[in-house]
């Protein structure tokens, strides 16, 4: 399939059985906190109903494609131009069948679909609240890292609408909101179960933290082993050459 | 001075400042989580009043006593065999001048004390819940470990009551119920300000957490270092020995 590349965009080879990206290289690129999500949420059960909410280039998709079996996605994004470019990849992937990209806001989803419709939701939300930090001068980048359009609340919310019961929740986000996510997850009954920090490496705090949540889940955390993302020579860890399927 | 010890009493030497105190050797000994959380608030100010919830021999207030100026300390069990013992203890390091002993149930503290009281609450509680877990055949081991009298939710609410405008509530705890420790914090607004979890050894999972929350604090959670108990060769890390005044 021929897909057309526009101005400032680059095609991106994954690296992980064939598949491909469009970015804009202006604009927000997908970064290592998604490849982790992936890898933590990449037990998704054959023939999962998923939808991952500000789904940006669409990579958790198409990521997540490749390491499920027989899965279908649902990717949303408010970004009409990002959604548009999301959608060419998931062309160029020959991913019609499995990946559907929607541009519409996230908060609008309890109308589009009924309670209890997927069996995962998964998301890279913005992490920092909308006051906070410096606010970067790309307004497509100002979507992608604040809170501009949604809260974490909303996002949150939206999921325990569209979850089933017993279904999953995955998210990546800062160590240091690690409050707000428990308060508000166990306020919209999706129960913290699953928890892993990820470290720049093992002399430095850790940076991102991948938590996986079960809608009416039973209170009980588990701790997985911590992930470094470089070893004390500045080289990948085994851990993350395996993710990144290198080894 | 001459205090005397009972049967099945005996008086271990803290190793710090002369410290000394009586334990029974069938009942619930103080373990290296106190010895932790003992380091964890040894910031407190000068001069702060300061209440233990749930003292059983009295460790957290007596080591506290030597790491901390000018402070005094109310130390309060329902326990009534192990609050006379920590009596003792007071009266054996001479601290009856800034330790005071309670036998009573912490739910009655409202009672006694006015709201805003105390600058500091510390608390090692029981840490499993009611029904879970193996219960032990020795009472005051039961009482130690699990929630028989009062839930994790009741020491938090205490401790809020009794905390003034900004005082410090510091804690050790079970990492599994984080979920529960940041829940019932911000509901009784005491805002988890800053934490670190405590391992075996950098190969095993952390099995404690230290906490210090802020009564109506400002949301942001800081991670302090991870503290691994051994090292490689099952020998204590130079930063337990440090804890220990080892080094």
């Amino acid at each position: 399939m021929k897909i057309k590349l526009r101005e400032n965009e680059r095609m991106d080879d994954l690296e992980f059985k064939g598949l491909k990206i469009i970015q804009n290289a202006n604009g927000f690129c997908f970064g290592i906190d998604s490849v982790l999500l992936s890898d933590f949420a990449r037990k998704i059960k054959k023939g999962s109903r998923v939808i991952d909410l500000g789904t940006g280039t669409g990579i958790l998709p198409i990521l997540l494609s490749g390491k499920t079996e027989n899965t279908i996605f649902r990717g949303v994004d408010i970004q009409e131009e990002v959604t548009e470019m999301a959608t060419r990849s998931v062309e160029l992937n020959n991913l019609n069948d499995r990946i559907e990209i929607l541009n519409m806001d996230i908060l609008n989803l309890k109308k589009r679909y009924a309670k209890a419709s997927f069996d995962v939701v998964i998301t890279n939300p913005p992490y920092k609240k909308k006051e906070s930090g410096i606010i970067n001068d790309n307004e497509n980048k100002i979507i992608s890292r604040h809170e501009t359009t949604a809260s974490l609340e909303d996002f949150i919310d939206i999921a325990a609408f569209l979850l089933r019961n017993s279904g999953e929740f995955y998210m990546v986000n800062r160590p240091e909101r690690l409050v707000d996510i428990f308060t508000i997850m166990r306020n919209k009954k999706i129960e913290p179960k699953k928890i892993r920090f990820v470290y720049p490496n093992k002399n430095k705090k850790a940076n991102l933290v991948l938590i996986k949540g079960v809608k009416n889940g039973k209170a009980f955390l588990e701790f997985e082993n911590n992930l470094y993302i470089y070893d004390e020579e500045g080289n990948y860890t085994e851990d993350i050459l395996k993710i990144y399927n290198k080894k």
